[in-house]
């Protein structure tokens, strides 16, 4: 494991003792637990700060150096960093809002509820807080609404010289500096430079004659989902997000793509458990908005299935003549759940990634038919031969068997299908996953089974 | 969109231009064609070549520069670059893997058929050959078998001028220059420093003065799931691997943790569907691999369900006199199994992120409990109410909703727990999600159902 883990678990540890210590007015601890703040990555003090109680985390957090106080602050969650908003003075949230990047301060005031968003923004310089209210124009899921506008700007006319003293000068506020963004008068982007290649270049090259014309960029609009892809696909350190005239207006950089791709994929995790969405860590959200965010999904879902027991009801004489085909019906509705759970997962997965796009619908379809008449036939025989050998029956064995067969045909169809046909209707693809299929899988082949079985067994 | 996919498109019609154009001999568009792939993003030409035939393939990849050749066949499937190693001569294939960064090399030999691996290693400088031979035997998942030996090593007494000198030499085979190791004289790993602390530091600072101690690192055997909750919550650009002597041995940069945490992500998504996952993209695997990785998996759950069955066949002449109880059993599995794959879902995901740790197993079930006891007290409710105008028998009314306020808290509880009992029991916890929670879940509410009907209908 890493160091870091280690001096953080013996950095609770000796602030456990600290805390104990100041109770009986022992100054010297406090130092030694304000020297231990200063030596830990803010990563692992926000971590230990999310442990503590409101008191704890106001006295401590003030302990911190200005610096490292932003970093924190930047890396603790939403509801942390409420409590520390509610308890500290105007002119220090000023303080911190101002020491944040602005994509930090952005992702911030967007989570805070209205009267703290009132109270931060009405503390910050003016510019500050035109800034801000700019960016949160941009709509949540853009690339606008995560990019950062503390990026090195260079002109083509600089020499490699010049450039190396504009990023000494500058390089401090700036979130990165291993790629540089050129420029004209208009501000739109002409092309890129590493810091890599200017290490490598002579210091009297032009930066117009070393900079790379072939630019990965994207635009503020531009779904954040993609941008993911886009940094996967050309292995980038950061991109530069561009308005609608072609003008450098922010970049994005690669540390928040890692973070986007984690919860983009966590949300899908989510939805396709019928669970509403939410950033909040798993065991620091209450019962109450868990139980908000999973409620609505069951009752509409439970709803749902009673659709399934309607047809149930419609065929109850024919049921209760052939008793044992009720036997059936749950390894049906099983199979053809999990048949459409593995199309349906596969086609959202390879959407979100970009692999599977809006033009091959039928492409995917034909395969995923394909992959149904060879799992349907090899699912159907071997239930075949089961039944057979249980029940001896050859006319239930055979329905029975042609029901699955039929059900996996379009378990498999509606599975890969109707993800696709959610987006085209402009729904969250994810939402057609394996609770809501299984629902209207289920429906269909019963349906199958009944009408397969009152033919054959003629009830 | 970015520029290089308009490229792509525009480059795609014009490759295709030149290929007619070449087999009219017209030697003129083959230098074009030639160009272009000069002035094409690597990951582009790679995304290009996966829809090419062979001949094309090889063709083309032949036209590219020995740098952009081992650029594009990094970038490449693993079915392609079989083709391409299957087509071309035994110097060529050495010149290649020569030249790709080891972690690359070690990727594309783990994916090659023995025989592929043999040609490919017998064609390898016999140093390259035995570092690639060590790199193989960490074990899949771990961080060595996916780290990298192209970093940039220093030393505590360089001064920053003769880093600078010493970066420029040996900057162009490095994968990062951005983070640079300060190693003593047994190698072992003492110190970070960042082009940017170098950047800002005078040129006679010593390296041992400006370097960072507390330095977050890993050994090569983490698992690199953990890696990438590191890269994230650390906000790093590499971090540095050792061995169990602490000698550092590797580096592993952002852009493959990236990739990883897709992987990994999508590799979960397959798993928790009853796939068995796999690398390949969908879109270009065979129906039969697909079958292949989906049949064995709803086998199984099919014949587990199968226990759900017999049970029905227990209760079959109970469920004969009151044919309308089977009217409420799709509503029962349903409702159970999607109770459980919500629970289970969010607690193997919590797991992978770090989130949710093995001790935490029952502060989690506490929660999920109290979460039970709340929807399935306001799903019972409804259903009661649903099933009283519908049927007006509020012995069967009670009857079905006590059964599904127990069948939603057992779902809930063996949705969050056996993804951790798996996890102990040293199997992948993914597998515990929503087909194999929901086949269990489905018998015991069932179980529940019938033995409650049983007592209060009396039959």
């Amino acid at each position: 494991m890493s160091e870091s883990k280690n001096d953080s678990l013996l950095q609770k540890a000796e602030t456990e003792r600290a805390e104990y210590a100041e109770h009986n007015g022992q100054a010297h601890d406090i130092i030694s637990l304000r020297q231990r703040l200063q030596s830990t990555n803010p990563a692992d003090i926000a971590e230990d700060f999310e442990n503590l109680d409101d008191e704890q985390l106001v006295t401590q957090f003030r302990m911190l150096s200005k610096n490292t106080a932003a970093d924190v602050f930047a890396n603790l969650s939403g509801s942390t960093q409420e409590s520390i908003v509610n308890a500290i003075q105007d002119y220090e949230i000023s303080h911190i809002v101002d020491d944040l990047f602005l994509d930090d301060a952005v992702d911030f005031i967007e989570e805070m509820p209205a009267n703290v968003v009132k109270r931060v923004l009405r503390n910050l310089p003016k510019n500050k807080r035109n800034m801000i209210n700019h960016f949160l124009q941009y709509p949540d899921g853009s690339a606008g609404s995560i990019m950062t506008i503390e990026f090195v700007d260079l002109k083509e006319f600089l020499t490699v010289e010049e450039t190396f003293q504009r990023i000494r000068r500058i390089a401090v506020d700036r979130e990165t500096i291993y790629t540089c963004y050129v420029i004209d008068s208009q501000r739109r982007l002409l092309g890129v430079v590493s810091a890599k290649t200017l290490l490598l270049a002579e210091p009297e090259d032009k930066i117009g004659d070393i900079m790379d014309r072939d630019v990965i960029y994207a635009t503020t609009c531009e779904d954040v989902e993609n941008l993911a892809n886009d940094f996967r696909k050309y292995g980038l350190l950061a991109m530069p997000i561009v308005d609608n005239e072609h003008r450098l207006v922010g970049i994005v950089t690669v540390d928040d793509v890692l973070e986007i791709q984690e919860e983009e994929a966590t949300e899908d995790f989510e939805i396709m458990a019928a669970i509403s969405p939410s950033d909040d860590p798993y065991l620091k959200t209450s019962v109450w908005v868990l139980t908000k965010n999973r409620l609505p999904w069951l009752m509409l879902l439970m709803l749902t299935a009673t659709i399934t027991g309607t047809i149930i009801e419609g065929f109850q004489d024919a049921l209760a003549s052939v008793t044992v085909l009720m036997s059936f019906i749950p390894m049906l509705m099983d199979t053809g759940g999990n048949c459409g759970a593995q199309s349906s997962t596969l086609v959202i997965r390879n959407m979100a990634l970009g692999e599977v796009e809006s033009g091959d619908i039928f492409r995917v379809w034909w395969k995923e038919i394909r992959i149904a008449v060879l799992c349907g036939g090899a699912l159907a025989v071997v239930n075949c031969i089961r039944i057979l050998i249980l029940h001896g029956n050859i006319v239930i064995a055979l329905s029975v068997s042609l029901s699955l067969y039929c059900t996996v045909l379009i378990a498999k169809s509606m599975g890969c299908m109707l993800p696709q046909i959610a987006k085209r209707l402009k729904f969250d693809p994810a939402v057609m996953a394996s609770p809501m299929i299984t629902t209207l899988v289920d429906a269909c082949s019963l349906l199958i089974f009944f009408t397969i079985a009152k033919i054959t067994l003629n009830i």
